[in-house]
């Protein structure tokens, strides 16, 4: 049987008191709608999708471990091919985190790849990486457009008005873009999510360089660099590196010592069940998210006195949670 | 005589090359757009509105400086002075960081306040502070009204969309939020932003416990925490410090010696001259932030594939360098 062991929710409110019975619900935090959540609203992440990130241990021997969850289908699929075979190649292991820019992005891979601060020669990659274009920055979502109508009616606090495409919504527990014409979709460039790093256009990146976002969302990038994923545990881990000095936040060559190892990038469902991390995400289907969303943009708990009324997508994080399956 | 001696900007393009003289100019990159604004385009900002925040070394013994600029008129200006008054009376000397908050904030001040973490009493606050009320969470900018139609045709790049208020403009260098019926703006909670940590309604803070946003705008703040200033340098010694594993991010008590402690925080225009930093940030008023913003929110720059066609107010950030004044 599933059950939930922790409800830690990332980037929830400043305060989110108990509240008692007496409270009347408008002053449910979303944090509170997310706790109050049935076990049928959530999913289950598949173990092939999540990738566990090993780092070296930090200065006082504690162990680093990042948990990233790759986008589902229809987005990005040949970018999310191309990762679990470079893990299942062990091409991440003995690779580094590079890049830390801040209030942008940080970077991993191969230190010599499009780092202006090393002339060090790139590490091969192995066989069977897709080359993929630009075309598959956005996607069609076959019968979304109705399904989209029919949500808008039941749910709408998750269509948001967004300023980089006509709205923002979710989709299988992803944040997405949506334009109607022509009809397509595209994951956005929030807090924690991964991307493929690439050279100048053609090059859209095989995978094999990974960054993911520290800052404010950098949409900007939406439609010119593929998003693969997103880190869903062990975040701290990367954002609170110390930052790079040379060009773009890259660690300059005096501080190379800075760079930190990776000691592997590991396809969950390839590990000893017993190391596999489990997680699960809050349905953004469900009535539970419908809630949450609304929530969180209109804050009505106790320490709130002017409730926004609206909400930018990434501002609304869609809740993940580590689980155990109990022993019977 | 003026000279502006770095050009670094913060949180601009992932790629910004040199661009030769053939180029044409919709080529340019905000950061090319920046470093060609004329001096006159380049505002100072009094050392007055300056604050000096001096941490303790780190662990290589580096020094840790932060610089905050204080908000101008009309906004927030009781809270700002309360800064200033506790400055003066050296309150904050010898707090500490005590709160690190991932995708959050970064809060400092008396680590016995509003500390689920600490039972330690709270240090007793100099005379002189105001007690300020949430209606000054928003202000009226007299003959903005005019001005704003006037510029939203000369300049529409600066009129953004947004999703917490009818619109977002730039005010002095600063973004804001606006709404026109009552008419009134606010500042925004962009990264960076610094803020006066309080507790529940109707205390609004004093300015002794602060804050910095360190992740995505948690715009839901808006109009209910003051806003009194931003980190215009040395941002990276607070965004980089470890979170804290307690509640709300706070150094849980068994982690106590990873609060940062905080040595002095000083006005500038209090310190010997040659002490003092010296800022100067583009003028949002200026046809080269025209110019910019417009960038921002169109990335033409070699990088790019596809445009945006608009941007989150947030992440048109405003530039802002030091300077020094040249010796005669």
């Amino acid at each position: 049987m599933k059950k939930a062991t922790l409800a830690a929710i990332s980037a929830l409110a400043l305060v989110t008191p108990a509240l008692s019975q007496n409270e009347p619900e408008k002053a449910l935090s979303p944090a509170d709608i997310v706790n109050a959540a049935p076990q049928d609203d959530w999913s289950v992440i598949a173990p092939e999708d999540l990738m566990v990130m090993t780092l070296a241990p930090d200065a006082q021997d504690e162990k680093r471990q990042v948990v990233i969850q790759l986008m589902p289908a229809p987005f990005s699929q040949g970018w999310v091919d191309n990762i679990r075979t470079l893990a299942r190649a062990q091409w991440y292991d003995g690779t580094s985190v590079n890049r830390v820019q801040d209030n942008y992005v940080v970077q991993w891979g191969d230190p010599n790849y499009d780092n202006p601060e090393s002339g060090g020669k790139a590490k091969p990659l192995p066989d069977g990486l897709q080359v993929m274009s630009e075309g598959a920055y956005t996607a069609t979502i076959p019968g979304w457009g109705m399904r989209r109508a029919a949500r808008s009616v039941a749910a709408p606090a998750t269509v948001l008005s967004d300023s980089y495409a006509q709205a923002a919504e979710f989709f299988k527990g992803w944040p997405i873009a949506i334009d109607s014409a022509p009809e397509r979709a595209w994951p956005v460039h929030c807090y924690g999510m991964v991307g493929v790093g690439r050279n100048y256009s053609p090059d859209t990146g095989s995978g094999a360089e990974l960054y993911t976002v520290i800052g404010h969302a950098p949409r900007h990038l939406d439609r010119n660099i593929a998003l693969a994923g997103r880190i869903i545990s062990g975040m701290q881990h990367l954002s609170s590196l110390p930052r790079g000095t040379g060009a773009l936040g890259f660690y300059a060559a005096e501080e190379a010592d800075k760079r930190t190892p990776i000691l592997s990038i590991r396809v969950a469902s390839d590990l000893p069940e017993a190391e596999r991390p489990q997680f699960e995400y809050l349905s953004t289907e469900s009535e539970s998210f419908a809630r949450y969303a609304d929530a969180r943009a209109n804050r009505r708990d106790p320490f709130f006195i002017a409730p926004a009324g609206g909400a930018d997508v990434c501002n609304v994080p869609v809740p993940v949670r580590p689980f155990e399956y109990a022993d019977e």
